[in-house]
């Protein structure tokens, strides 16, 4: 990969903001059809409007990236890996929390990441965006700037100060978290924080990183799922790696925390 | 309470919506404070951001009521029972789900209800709005119609047709559900369903008048929490009940469905 310029950069972000409106289109038409969605919403296309709308969004967004940035790679949830020559490729998870979005929550998200290429798949992010489409609210990081755009204007993202565990407030998607094991590491987490709440997709990690919640943990993510959120999060102040503190971008366990000191402590009860 | 005509139908949606208004303002200019809200939030006042904005949105709706509508009673969560001789009282929750507005999720919400007077407390509601003011989303039902005005404009709200439960969608807000008796009768049915959610605050119970879900299941409720729920979810072709299915609106274990089969198929299960 070559050294990026500034206006490299600028024109990056750019692009991932209109590959999120792309998506953003997409995804919107299909949301909350009504009597939602169920057994009984197959579309003509033979699949149901979270799946129509998954697909729909991430061609559009591969249709667009072969013309701008053909030499790119793409990593996406929908159609898999599409090798590159520039040494970045694009990672994309065009519906985070289908069961959101089939349930018409505001809290589903359409994630866009640039990466590192790596022989081994995609590798740190350069840049995320985490884009709520229903609030009409925009999440995004890179290159040492995080910015939240949506109902209230606009503004910069910083991750709160660091507190005791005991005053924490603690996310994650599902009671569950992952396998027995992985749940009872959670529980044991759960346990030292002041407030545990669930439901809220890829939504969470956009809190931590506008410094309103500490932390999130989760387990069996993809690399999809997860590289939006570490740019966003790591741009605002905070950190993000799996359960031993390693890098998370390939997925797995993760946790995203907003600071670096509640980052350690939490790890220590999820070590057990 | 005298018979209303058409022309007091559409007032008092007019002044509700005027009310939700009102506390939209004042809970909005105190969500998602730089940093978030903790243990450090302490406002001039005394009182922490939620707690104030809770305050100040009873307070501004009581003052309006005070001078439109002296004659109405008012049974606020903050400032308790205001008699009065209409027979007629306003029902409010300034902010329904202060662990979501604590996090900064968009789940919690402004409910506010017209009910009856009773000599018990407030009989069924006649009107409720439940109000996302971050979304900038508000749900509205009474008087036979239901609508929702948001970011996709504005359309009439109803509930889903009958589905079989194993294709219904559940949610709560906590995953322990009441007291350890309400939290078994809870994961009966949560075993029936396709799925089941947590989080949500009172934007589940919108949900469910939006078709967009089934059920939503709760314990422990007050009369403020259930009041404009019902009256959403009703107009909007739904029902709710406690788990006996009796009439709801003192609170306690609440169960809002779709539709009546889906109702009758749920109860069952919380029955055991």
């Amino acid at each position: 990969m070559s050294v990026l310029t500034s206006r490299d950069e600028t024109d990056l972000m750019t692009l991932a903001f209109e590959l999120a409106d792309l998506a953003r289109t997409e995804t919107l038409a299909r949301f909350r059809p009504e009597g939602g969605i169920g057994a009984d919403n197959k579309l003509a296309s033979g699949f149901d409007p979270v799946t129509e709308a998954d697909r729909a969004a991430e061609a559009a967004i591969r249709e667009r990236l072969g013309k701008l940035r053909p030499q790119d790679g793409i990593h996406g949830e929908e159609f898999g890996v599409t090798r590159g020559t520039s040494g970045l490729t694009w990672v994309l998870d065009p519906i985070d929390g289908t069961r959101g979005f089939m349930s018409g929550t505001p809290t589903w998200g359409v994630l866009v990441a640039l990466c590192e290429e790596t022989p081994d798949g995609p590798g740190a992010p350069l840049l995320g965006v985490i884009d709520q489409p229903y609030i009409g609210e925009r999440f995004s990081g890179g290159f040492g700037r995080a910015e939240v755009e949506g109902p209230q204007g606009r503004s910069i993202l910083r991750t709160r100060d660091p507190r005791a565990l005991s005053d924490a407030v603690l996310f994650t998607t599902f009671p569950e978290v992952g396998t027995p094991e992985e749940g009872a590491a959670f529980a044991r987490l759960a346990r030292e924080v002041r407030l545990t709440r669930y439901g809220m997709d890829c939504y969470a990690y956009a809190l931590v990183a506008a410094g309103q919640i500490d932390l999130v943990v989760e387990a069996g993510l993809q690399a999809y799922d997860v590289a939006a959120p570490i740019a966003v999060i790591e741009a605002a102040g905070g950190i993000v790696t799996d359960w031993q503190g390693r890098p998370a971008h390939r997925g797995g366990q993760v946790i995203a925390a907003a600071n670096r000191e509640i980052h350690e402590a939490a790890l220590a009860h999820l070590a057990g």
